[in-house]
């Protein structure tokens, strides 16, 4: 038995998210595992770090499967690729102790959300940045988010259909910035990146040990709302006392959100 | 009578180009003047500055074309932009000389070309960078690359079906530079990008007064067999001094292109 560990980008726009579905076979999970089975003869099930929603990008997904097989791993991969679409990349493959487990292992994860703040929209970015064209207080914004870092009960921003035992987690960092007209795949926290005028787009990197249901697409939304100072700073002390939902901002949309780093 | 001029983003992926054809409704220019013509009620023809190839992407394709009508340009951008695909957005809307003409006015136009030079694909930037997975001596094709800066017969990396009067152009400006995961959208000969050790991006910015046929994408089909070593650098003088489109190297995907800018 080996315990085999993937890395996967993927651009999320034409899949209804990670997880397996009875209503679609247009799922990230369902589409690789399918390939895996093939090329294995034997049947496999994938362990994600985390279940992205539909719409929703990785540059850095992990994944692994238990299996019996005795291919090497460069042609695993390779034979892999051949078989995945293009919007699917295996970009590493490792063998891991049987230990191992994607979800439960992972140190912490590194999301990136994706923001164009310009007057008009952008063909070129319209599946992966959400388009704000109103005023945003930018620096407000990284002020704000600071307050988010910590040991919180993260419950406010959680979605209400799925419930862990707990809503505590820990935000490791939060950076905001923005760049004039750049990728939003970049590496982690980039360094070198000077704020400039009228700057097009603001991405928010946010690095915890764990996230609760669509929890980075409702602290960007609530940010927003900061930004366009439809919220006081204050908002955020409240939320994370309160523990209320309704006092949050709306979900921004999925498509603006990749999964950057899973660390272990 | 007016001549408004127009700015125009698009992601190509799904069109047949920009010129009008026959055997196609996909693309740019057909898609553009319906939903035009449905704004102004009246038949309008765009004259683009270039006529981008099939996937190509346009950061700011510049088109122009006269008109009748009294709608305010902010009104007609607007409505223009909520009847386009997202994949098409005007950008910029201005009012301009009867005499402009967005393709003979054009004092230079500037094209970049994005090489993904990495081990693996990239699912994310599949329809927007051409995958060579090959060693390539960066530092090599930055030098040769030099040579054909000048005023020189381009007619050895021109598409055969298209011929032109005169196969001479002026190449103001080429520029090579790698950076480790960026977009392929930047602001052209951007500043402050230092060249790193494995670095997956290779972009080729190409300033010229014109562009014959497929001239872009020869030249950098050429410069990546230099990379490869497959070619010496003499070989560009033998081309410019022969015009034997034989001794070229092979024409590089239309995905990979994108113009960027139009001068005026």
């Amino acid at each position: 038995m080996r315990n085999i560990k993937f890395t996967i980008e993927y651009d999320g726009t034409n899949y209804q998210g990670w997880q397996r579905q009875r209503n679609t076979r247009r799922t990230l999970q369902e589409i690789i595992e399918k390939r895996l089975a093939r090329i294995l003869q034997e049947k496999v099930r994938l362990t994600a770090s985390a279940r992205t929603d539909a719409g929703v990008h990785a540059k850095g997904q992990v994944a692994n499967f238990k299996t019996e097989t005795k291919i090497p791993l460069k042609k695993l991969k390779q034979a892999l690729n051949s078989l995945l679409p293009g919007d699917i990349v295996i970009t590493e493959v490792s063998r891991v102790n049987l230990k191992f487990h994607a979800r439960f292992d992972a140190e912490s994860k590194i999301y990136r959300y994706t923001i164009l703040n310009k007057k008009h929209p952008s063909a070129l970015w319209r599946n992966f940045a959400y388009f704000v064209p109103y005023k945003l207080d930018f620096k407000l914004m990284q002020k704000t988010a600071r307050l988010l870092v910590g040991r919180h009960n993260f419950g406010c921003f959680q979605a209400r259909d799925k419930k862990p035992r707990s809503s505590v987690r820990i935000i490791k960092r939060i950076k905001i910035y923005k760049v004039r007209d750049f990728t939003p795949h970049l590496s982690a926290f980039p360094k070198g990146l000077v704020a400039q005028k009228d700057a097009g787009f603001i991405f928010i990197d946010i690095q915890a040990d764990g996230f609760l249901y669509k929890m980075v697409r409702n602290i960007v939304g609530t940010l927003i709302e900061i930004g366009r100072k439809r919220f006081s700073p204050s908002r955020i002390q409240q939320l994370l006392a309160l523990g209320n939902r309704q006092l949050a901002g709306p979900t921004v949309p999925g498509y603006g959100l990749c999964l950057l780093q899973v660390k272990y």
